[in-house]
């Protein structure tokens, strides 16, 4: 009868008591001193996690808004960008900069591969565009792009580029200035382990100076507006200042644990999870390799409906995991590596995900390999 | 040597405890069931303290966005709409038109003013716009529009009315429908109890129409986007799960309370706020009349810099009340009514604006006659 829920999607993800507590903590009124120390550290903490010298944009927001962000401030209508995508968070850029009027050319590659750099550097170089727009980890099919050969590629031809990092940063390595990217978005409540509602941009210097000198209109979304703000220790708005002191405490236990064993952490999760998935006799749908450490994604067995597992897992065991979307939707089953998640959350998914195809009726392995898979993975090599 | 901190500004406002503990309860994910449940729960109450059966569409931000987002989904480039102004936040209506290229009649009044209704109608009558942008409680002033009377003006010309009650939704009357208002913009911050990050828009039938045929680049901020989301039980972008969490305790606590008596209490507290002020032997800045029931504005004595005041209350006493903004900077200083304020917080604000006064060479009156007065305002009637 219990009915602790078990939150193990790629965000969401679980937020530590520390982090709670934080959050629950007297509202501090956003123009007092006390807010400005708060502040001060949180962009500190952020730039460290973001490995840039850059300033960091902090808005109250989902980090889609963040990604607008980009587009309005950097391209004005009729402007040329190149947008990279193969999975649903590569076609909202698409989609943001076409409501903006943004002229898109769109290299579409199929769901689950990685974007080539290349390729993208090639139609750089054909259309002359200023912008380029990649997905870091695309969290629909598991896939992490390689932003530093794009990076590289990008070199010669002097576009700016900017990487949606909102499942990724954090959880992986994202070098931003080594890499030299000019524009990384991201949001609180994937590998940063505050609940949703905080976005972020680090913004390098050629890309605040095309800001203040183009893009198009906007307010609330202005990176002028907001750096100078933050320049004297403040918003330009009213910020979510609970999820603020909540994001201090995170990135304080990122900064304890430290960054290098979080990643190790988190590869070492997914090395599990996929000997796991395997063990329960299913294929994996994400590349199984060390870069793609943020999530797992399963095919479902032929004619089992994903959506049917997902929520007799939801409804029987209280496990979430996520479920396909778009094209993929009933097709894959989706487990979260990113933020406050250790080995037991993978053993739990994997047991779930054992007990509930069992359940409908799936006969490939028995309901519990996948999680002996996983105790033996984390038995044979020492957590970082 | 207590460190206890009494936030008693016009928003953000304190959070009641049992608002503080749904936040810190862990996240729910917002695309299960049980947001379903909490989403359908929240836009329902927010309906009733809107007075509306329009839809309110809930997005993760500031209030300023919410502003935004009336100008963007209403306002092509170069169309024309009549913003009427007297202070901070009606300035804001205008510069968020203006960096959105709509052509923009500004009535400016003077700060401290109240807008006249028919003053607004002519200018519509004469410019032929279609929409019209003023604020409810001007919080820099302390200063309650007649919003009624101002809809009620506009109805011959059929303009569109869009109201920021930021900070008054819920602290005095606002009745969306029966005024025929068209859009109302509000955040969680201040009346509503919650900290910080959420903001809503109520949004009429025709506003709505007006919207998806028209307005410019948007995608964040996109109404139908928005309320297609809602239609199914969703957001269209990963919202701030525990605000909204938040957000369905305090308007639980609103229902239990009444909206009418919260009405009363507000006015309750903003009339002894001014007796006790003027037996401290200060101006008011506000009007003292019943409707601007927010915020009390007190003008500073000559020769004293009401920054002074404002940083030595806080710094000593831990009272944070709001100095001035734009030009009243340094000259008055404000006391905020609404959300979780009793008694006891303005006879505390009263109490330390006393104290901080007489330390910084105010001789006017004795250090607690405005503490005392509004103690005896307070027993010369009934609690609501």
């Amino acid at each position: 009868v219990a009915e602790k829920q078990y939150l193990i999607t790629p965000g969401p993800t679980p937020v530590p008591p520390e982090v709670a507590a934080a959050i629950a903590q007297p509202v501090v009124h956003h123009r007092s001193p006390d807010f400005k120390a708060l502040l001060s550290d949180v962009l500190a903490g952020l730039q460290r996690v973001f490995a840039t010298q850059n300033p960091v944009l902090l808005m109250t927001a989902s980090g889609t808004a963040a990604m607008e962000s980009a587009v309005v401030n950097l391209l004005g209508r009729g402007e040329r960008a190149v947008v990279a995508s193969a999975g649903n968070f590569g076609e909202r850029w698409a989609a943001i900069a076409e409501a903006h009027e943004v002229e898109v050319v769109h290299l579409r590659g199929e769901w689950g591969e990685r974007l080539d750099p290349d390729t993208i550097a090639t139609a750089v170089g054909g259309c002359g565009a200023r912008v380029v727009f990649v997905t870091h980890s695309e969290t629909s099919t598991g896939v992490v792009n390689d932003v530093q050969a794009i990076a590289a590629a990008l070199r010669p031809a002097g576009a700016m580029l900017v990487v949606d990092a909102v499942s990724s940063l954090g959880g992986i390595p994202l070098m931003t200035d080594l890499w030299g990217v000019d524009v990384v978005v991201a949001g609180s409540q994937k590998a940063l382990m505050t609940p949703p509602g905080l976005a972020f941009a680090s913004i390098s210097e050629r890309a605040r100076a095309a800001a203040a000198g183009g893009g198009q209109g906007r307010f609330y979304l202005d990176w002028e507006a907001g750096l100078r703000a933050q320049e004297k220790g403040q918003t330009a708005f009213t910020p979510a200042v609970g999820l603020v002191q909540g994001l201090a405490a995170a990135l304080e236990l990122i900064e304890r644990r430290g960054i290098d064993r979080i990643w190790a952490h988190n590869r070492r999760l997914a090395q599990a999870a996929r000997e796991g998935v395997r063990a329960l006799g299913l294929e994996l749908f994400s590349p199984d390799d060390d870069s793609s450490a943020m999530v797992t994604a399963v095919r479902m067995p032929d004619g089992l409906d994903g959506q049917e597992v997902y929520a007799r897992l939801r409804d029987r065991y209280h496990v979430v995991l996520a479920g396909g979307q778009g094209p993929l939707r009933g097709q894959i089953m989706r487990i979260g590596h990113m933020g406050d998640m250790d080995e037991f959350a993978i053993v739990t998914a994997l047991a779930g995900l054992g007990l509930a195809l069992h359940e409908l009726g799936y006969g490939g392995a028995s309901p519990g390999a996948g999680a002996a898979r996983a105790v033996e993975v984390f038995a044979s090599a020492e957590a970082p």
